[in-house]
């Protein structure tokens, strides 16, 4: 049997006069891109480039909402009522659409980001009133989840069109969370030692642990990064060493889990 | 013939904890509303509340982009490029679409706000900007112009719907454009002339100039005003005094000019 | 002996177009004022126009800075680290200190506002970080703090002048925190109870709990509210009560506890 | 007799996550530093961390402040009244004195940013609403402005210390404004031609126009660049030209003009 895996990556991540990331180096490698809607990073004028060169190379085009929080890059937890969190994801999910459309594209899929993708992960009622807010947008759309985690759950429950994701530069513990980032091997920095692991995820269909453990997993994209020349070296990497096992690369249909 | 015009206002004007204008006074008079998009009023959840009372009074919905500037309400000229301004339009438009989509209904006009309705009423290639973005994410929106001006020209220009508004509490020069605001008798303070003035100019399709000179003009709605108790007074003395000269109330049908 | 006590406000809270709180209507009843620097309300403009008042009629100045979350108006908890959340004290310290410079007076005391506050009070090392930062700028600022809590302990350490309060309008639990908003009697909506409250209070050296207990503190400011037609009721109620009880109402110094 | 001139640079002008400039390249180079303010760029870290480097240095601090328009990094034209403009530059000012204090320094001069200083450049009524106000805060600040306009104009009516800037890779008209930025020769590319330029005019106490053309003006201090390596490298070879020919690398005093 032939596996497929989605490559997914954060992009748009420029704001007015300052650049952030390579996404044209990244539009080579990821079949996916989550594109920033300009509550912690992105304006209308980088989404509205970044929309236009997905849409040129055939990019799966996701709206990558966050915190209202340009100075913390959407990275610093905020307590707000999830009716409000609704609404701040239907809003950049609507302004995403429409920049979508205006480029010959169209949203497909919905990630969260930073501080906010974090509390959802370890909150399955605030994962599922984003995921709520931005079905009531569009019914179709298909929410990234983090694999094992309470995102994954709520999108279970609301039975909505579902992708999960894996980390390739990310060490993971035997509960299928991350190992913090402050312990030794957290973040994987050796571009062959990022292929290897995430072939043998793929191929296994299961989360392999710093330990060794396997924790079965549905593994449909892996997430890259490219704010740094390593990480689209490893980025480069995990690509090439999928294609060499013969591990096919394509968008993600979003199943119903 | 039964002459028929909508009656139009801005809305949804508040921003956090901060109130402004009465909403509920004006969705019980006007047939269309223009929703304010988060750059210069409005957020998230003043979106998603105003929406949801438009859609259960069935008002028209519009979207009223405005300049990112929220100190100056948008009243505040910017000189932005028009592949900026173009994005800045979209991005609004795409957030409000969304939050009718959410509350059940769908965006149908667009209206610009404040200074950058006033610059694209001098300047047509700039309104050609706006509307163009505009007709780039629905092209079928029906975009509402202040009759006479460039908005005008630039809307019949493009081909596309149009709605043709004049002020219900506004002095016309004897060129179609209105009195300044420094200068006596530029704005009507009597409920009852502005209803008076209203009737004759939809009946005559003209617009009555201060002098009394009539310009011919297609006349689709008339913009009113709620910021003040006087002035949601004046709006409804309008609304009546169309009513009992027989004058229907109904949303514009957008006319292709 | 006589006893004196302040009573303080929060002021300068309107922004934009948007206006919020009786300013005018406080002045006339408080000895010190807690003026928004523009990050959860306010903006030079109405900075300048609070603090001009406030100089005019002799009000103590106080700089009242908060979470950088205009929509919601500060009262949303963040995670922001204590280096960053200093840096945001000095900057809206400074821009306040600017404002009551060109306004012919000073900045003498600072309160941290909404969450911001809320956290500092449970969290003794965030207030350090708050209180340390302003002192950085301004060695003879008076600290104000919610007697009895984080915030006090914070300010005892680094030995500060420091300014004790107590409100007017919310009920103690035996512990000294205020009782939850959610529980009945927790806001006291009686003019006249919270004026004899406050009298006792004042008088006794104590806070007098819900349940009658008398917790030993120092008060040297009482906080009251502006943002309804009864909140300034009851404002203008317990400076009258006071008053008549012999409380003679002055600025606090600012003692090194 | 010994010519002395000083260096200056736009600093501080990184945000959040984004970093812009060379700003320890820079600080090797020049005297004076003019630091962003959180309106155009530069957040509170920002600004902290930016003073202290500068304090470190031993180079000129000066508050840099611009419009409130992030996205467009200060250089689009706003139209905002005066006592507004005058309330903005207090309020970064201030903040910036804020952050200079506790970095162990002061702010000694002002520049104003952008589209801010290109129409204070042309407008004196405008730049003198704007010193003004810096003089309100601070009697003593430094202004700094651009030689042979209306900035300067409006600071000589003041009577306030001011120091006078003219542009290292800019051609001049005969006029003494700038060469337009379309047109050929505008800018400076050649760094040893930046540096003769320089020592040129500093030495003739005059701006050397393209034409050839001398125009007398007092020349306190020379603009440069650190947004690109080869701006950093043409800021360095001003530098040396100068040292090279004797004249003195040294903070301008603020002469009143």
């Amino acid at each position: 049997m032939t596996r497929t895996v989605d490559l997914n990556a954060d992009m748009g991540e420029s704001f007015g006069a300052w650049s952030l990331g390579d996404d044209a180096g990244l539009l080579d490698i990821v079949t996916s891109a989550n594109i920033a809607c300009g509550y912690h990073a992105g304006d209308p004028d980088v989404m509205a480039a970044t929309m236009k060169h997905a849409v040129a190379k055939g990019t799966g085009i996701g709206a990558h909402p966050g915190f209202p929080d340009l100075q913390g890059f959407g990275r610093r937890r905020m307590s707000v009522p999830h009716e409000t969190l609704g609404n701040m994801v239907r809003y950049q999910l609507g302004a995403a659409q429409a920049m979508a459309r205006a480029a010959g594209g169209a949203v497909r899929h919905l990630k969260l980001h930073g501080a906010l993708a974090n509390m959802a992960s370890e909150d399955m009622a605030m994962a599922r009133a984003c995921y709520q807010a931005a079905l009531s947008v569009d019914p179709e759309i298909i929410v990234m989840v983090l694999a094992g985690t309470a995102q994954q759950q709520a999108a279970q429950e609301l039975g909505c069109k579902t992708a999960c994701e894996i980390f390739a530069d990310r060490a993971y513990n035997d509960d299928a969370t991350l190992v913090d980032r402050s312990l030794p091997g957290a973040v994987i920095h050796d571009p062959a030692e990022a292929g290897r692991r995430m072939v043998e995820m793929v191929q296994e269909g299961a989360i392999i642990t710093a330990s060794g453990k396997r924790i079965p997993a549905r593994i449909d994209t892996i997430c890259l990064h490219g704010d740094t020349p390593a990480a689209v070296a490893i980025a480069a990497d995990v690509r090439r060493a999928l294609q060499d096992s013969g591990v096919g690369l394509a968008q993600f249909s979003g199943a119903v889990l």
